[in-house]
């Protein structure tokens, strides 16, 4: 979306679960993994039996910067070992087979993950590789798979996006954000008082100008134009640049009605 | 994570939104963003003057799959014109600038576009070229800024995975997936009566074997031996290997015993 992060100073934020990609075939997925993970406040990386070794230059270079975190993977040779040290590890499974397990939403990963990682346990997650996904005896290496609800119709899901399904939720599950904001920088929301004194002021000119001249709808007209004006959010900015709008073209109005007048009179 | 849905049969699924890239710069990215749209079950893409031209062969080989996609896309010559027929557009920014505009969340928005959606009136999202991100006239187009929680220490989001994310809260704005499911498949979930009958069976055969022949602590014993079976759910296939497992245990010690007797007796 933007341009890379330069070899970001990215360090863990708290106890962050590992991502482990089981067999992983593509050095540029990797990276492109690792950039995904950054996005979403994961740190720790760990690759079983890379298919063509490690490292890769070409996983670096497709990292945008979330060098860091490349340098820190660790290659192991099997699942077993790589989720050896860890309390909690779950896989990553878009079509389970008959196997009998918990089988978790994305969300619901997450929201296991921060509750394991708050207990100041180690929890992972397993990505199997591109093409196959994970093996049987991957998933057997794991306490619960997790499921992304997504389209049945066309569940091909690349791994790096996978793998920023994950950092998103991760970071959403604590993040404080409120869903909507108004954005106003160096100004900030109107008063009804000010909105009021606005209206006042355009009313008035539409009243001399002649826009309100039928007498029966006026009240419908004005509450129509109130109706406009509040429906949104305005700033007191704005509502600056709306009073200077319309004393401009009242203005030009009057003086355009005098030089008409001008003329007429010549 | 698993390989492609070759051609899959993507048809649109509802009213859903128009996913507009401005200025895209990299085929393989609209490949990639058309695949992500696929998983989350949106159908309509535009392009706003694509830097190398359109069509480009390396888009289609790298959505895999999800051709009709990119077949149905649609060239514009400004971000106006690919939105003309649209009546809500929001615009994606990870770093809004100076301006007074109402800024949601992805998850915001996505519950926003399934309400424009659900009133039959057409929605649209906007997302900027790779390096540079929308501009503040691209950014004028729209009702409302796009902005995803995500690490503020890496907000380098690579463009598919910024579309994979609307595509992931699109889907999951109406799924109804249970956060937590055991998939059980041909067997079912054990009852208490079950798990009751497994338990009594095995502690006959420890009270046979003298593992609970300590009387004053056996209580408690019994007690954990119960927390442990109890704690998570038991299917009722697993409860008869466990019966199985038991039994033929306590019959290889049983033989051993005899050989062990028949020995000492010879």
């Amino acid at each position: 979306m933007t341009g890379r992060d330069g070899g970001a100073d990215l360090s863990p934020i708290g106890n962050s679960p590992v991502v482990v990609l089981v067999r992983p075939q593509l050095a540029d997925n990797i990276g492109a993994v690792a950039r995904a993970m950054a996005n979403g406040g994961l740190f720790h990386l760990r690759l079983v039996a890379p298919r063509d070794g490690w490292p890769q230059e070409k996983a670096w270079r497709n990292a945008s910067g979330a060098d860091r975190l490349l340098d820190a993977a660790t290659v192991h040779a099997t699942v077993a070992e790589a989720v050896a040290d860890l309390h909690h590890v779950f896989a990553t499974c878009p079509r389970p087979r008959h196997i009998v397990k918990p089988v978790l939403t994305a969300r619901g990963a997450a929201a296991e993950l921060r509750e394991i990682c708050g207990r100041d346990l180690r929890g992972g997650r397993l990505f199997g590789p591109e093409r196959a996904g994970l093996d049987n005896d991957d998933m057997a290496c794991a306490d619960a798979l997790v499921r992304y609800p997504l389209n049945p119709a066309f569940m091909s899901l690349n791994l790096a996006q996978a793998v920023m399904v994950l950092a998103y939720e991760w970071w959403t599950a604590t993040d404080q954000t409120p869903t909507k904001t108004l954005m106003t920088n160096e100004t900030r929301v109107a008063t009804k008082g000010e909105l009021e004194n606005f209206l006042t002021h355009l009313v008035a000119e539409l009243d001399a100008s002649g826009f309100l001249r039928n007498l029966p709808k006026r009240p419908g007209m004005v509450r129509n134009i109130r109706h406009l004006f509040q429906r949104g959010e305005v700033t007191e900015q704005e509502l600056r640049t709306l009073h200077g709008m319309v004393t401009e073209l009242a203005l030009g109005r009057r003086l355009r009605g005098r030089v008409e007048d001008d003329a007429a009179g010549a």
